[in-house]
């Protein structure tokens, strides 16, 4: 029996790609060798990242558009430093949206590299609202933002306009919703939300927006390098890589991103609205900044918190404590996560009493 | 029917830590979800890594002698910038120890960084030797080698004797052999060869010689940062370092390097003294400096190359082609590998004709 698995990251994955994944680490391909000991320059598994790369251009309709798709390690904060290591023109400025915690790990990295602007921050109000109406300044390298907000419950729903290049970190809601992708010039995102396990970082990289910072860039920071070397420079995360295919294959067998955005519509409508009527929970963000993958929510009465801990533990429901520095609780509604296990956790909270 | 897997890397692991880790990736600790789905922070996790970490002290016998122990992800190719980052002082100098093309990358990111001398190199003969009676510069900020060079098959067996910081990259050898490993200050090692799967990068730190560069380290290059977390800076590539931990923990059970060091004696001799005595057979490497990791040969006769292949092939024997770089044939011989495999192919070559 499986739990409601409402964690924030390493989050829930489909069974049928735990299973086909569980099988793979004892044979793969029907060769009678684990995926976990075979050269990754094997036909079989560069089969497999061929087909990893093409599938999130597929999803992300991105495909012909002078992208290209890596699978690289080191998580979103090693994209922090690549973003301006490769962007950032000597003695170069980049503007910075900040809307939460990793938002600012990445504009402290950036400043190693240039100025960098912050257009606007909402850390005035724990970062629970998305800034709007800023200036972005003219001459700037590139603009950065990320799109969801995993602590705070935030998600951008309309993205700086400008001629700038356009740089987001979709680590928390990358594949849930259609967007129209062209407007962004980078976009990373660590696997392990909507994507596949821990332990490799997507980057879909716009090719002729490279090369024009005059820095020497070491072999491993730099995305020419990995392009160039259809991201297989050195040894990869296979084992990742390999979920993450599978992931996206399930995706695309799904409908792709306009049916898993029905979904994840219908689960987020689901708990919001039971938020909004029950006198005994709050909302945390602005309701016009809600993410439709992270519900961030507080008791109205803190004495009720031992009693609700339990119904949810009995009820199976696994991961929804709050971040520390926000406290109450989230809940993570990924693309894996069933209506069901909503409305589980639904129906628990409409028998607090 | 499992193959002889002789994969130079990716490599084999045991059947019961691949067998525990397909387990895990449907329910892990007993506890209904898998160990992709878990948050990092759980303290199933936390004990997974703590354990992990000991481990590698422990088997390395540098219990509470100053070392810390990391699990990075970007592979021995971040390592060969993260060294020279943390280490090489600004305007400072490092000797290097060119032994192979993974040498050659280490010293290629280190000028990066300021002055390589390379006091000694191999490639006037396709590194088939390792460099002895070098001078090592007394004023430099450290000295890096190779441990083991899967390539050529070559193995370093006396290190470099100085004053001055040591770095070793052992991502061949590592956990193969006993030496007084108090003589490093940095060791760093990929995984997929001794250790566990593709994913993960071993480093093993003296903590004393930190913070001396004079230089700004970004965050995810800087040792200091990942030891100041426990290992957990970012979130770790949790699967891979999970099954590192049961590899590990399978290494102290058959009674740690000591023990494994004797079976990986007994397989380099058989293989070897084939390669020695069977006329059809000459070894690549200068025989003072075999690697006991990587038997490079190569046929005498090349007209018997079909035959050879097919006779290997009916003997399920796996990933003994040699680098495009050498030619001929590599048997990879690590620690999961046991020795009945080098016997199958040691029967093959005897039945060669």
């Amino acid at each position: 029996m499986k739990k409601h698995n409402f964690s924030a990251g390493p989050s829930i994955l489909t069974q049928e790609v735990l299973q086909k994944a569980s099988e793979a680490v004892l044979n793969f391909n029907n060769d009678n060798l684990s995926i976990l000991e075979i050269s990754h320059r094997s036909p079989a598994f560069v089969a497999v990242m061929e087909k990893a790369r093409s599938l999130v251009l597929e999803l992300l309709d991105l495909e012909n558009k002078g992208y290209s798709v890596l699978f690289l390690q080191g998580g979103a904060s090693l994209q922090f430093l690549m973003t301006p290591y490769n962007l950032m023109k000597e003695n170069g400025k980049a503007a910075y949206l900040d809307t939460g915690a990793w938002s600012s790990k990445a504009i402290k990295e950036a400043k190693l590299f240039g100025e960098v602007e912050v257009v606007a921050s909402s850390k005035d109000k724990n970062y629970n609202y998305i800034p709007k109406n800023y200036t972005i300044p003219s001459a700037v390298d590139y603009i950065h933002c990320t799109s969801n907000n995993t602590i705070y419950g935030t998600q951008i729903k309309e993205f700086p306009k400008s001629d700038n290049v356009l740089v987001c970190d979709m680590s928390s809601d990358i594949f849930s919703r259609q967007l129209d992708f062209t407007q962004f010039d980078v976009i990373y995102a660590g696997a392990q939300k909507n994507m596949g396990p821990a332990g490799t970082t997507l980057a879909v990289v716009k090719e002729s927006i490279l090369g024009k910072t005059g820095r020497t860039i070491p072999s491993m920071l730099d995305y020419q390098v990995h392009i160039s070397k259809d991201s297989m420079f050195n040894t990869p995360p296979v084992f990742a890589v390999y979920t993450s295919m599978l992931t996206l294959q399930w995706l695309k067998e799904k409908g792709g991103i306009a049916a898993i955005e029905k979904i994840n519509n219908a689960k987020a409508e689901l708990l919001y609205s039971e938020i909004d009527n029950n006198p005994l929970f709050k909302g945390v963000a602005e309701k016009e900044d809600r993410s439709n993958m992270n519900v961030t929510f507080v008791l109205t009465d803190d004495s009720l918190k031992d009693k609700f801990d339990s119904m949810c533990k009995e009820a199976d429901i696994s991961g929804i404590n709050g971040h520390r520095s926000v406290g109450g609780y989230r809940a993570s509604i990924y693309n894996a996560l069933p209506l069901e296990s909503v409305q589980v956790l639904v129906n628990v909270m409409k028998a607090l009493k």
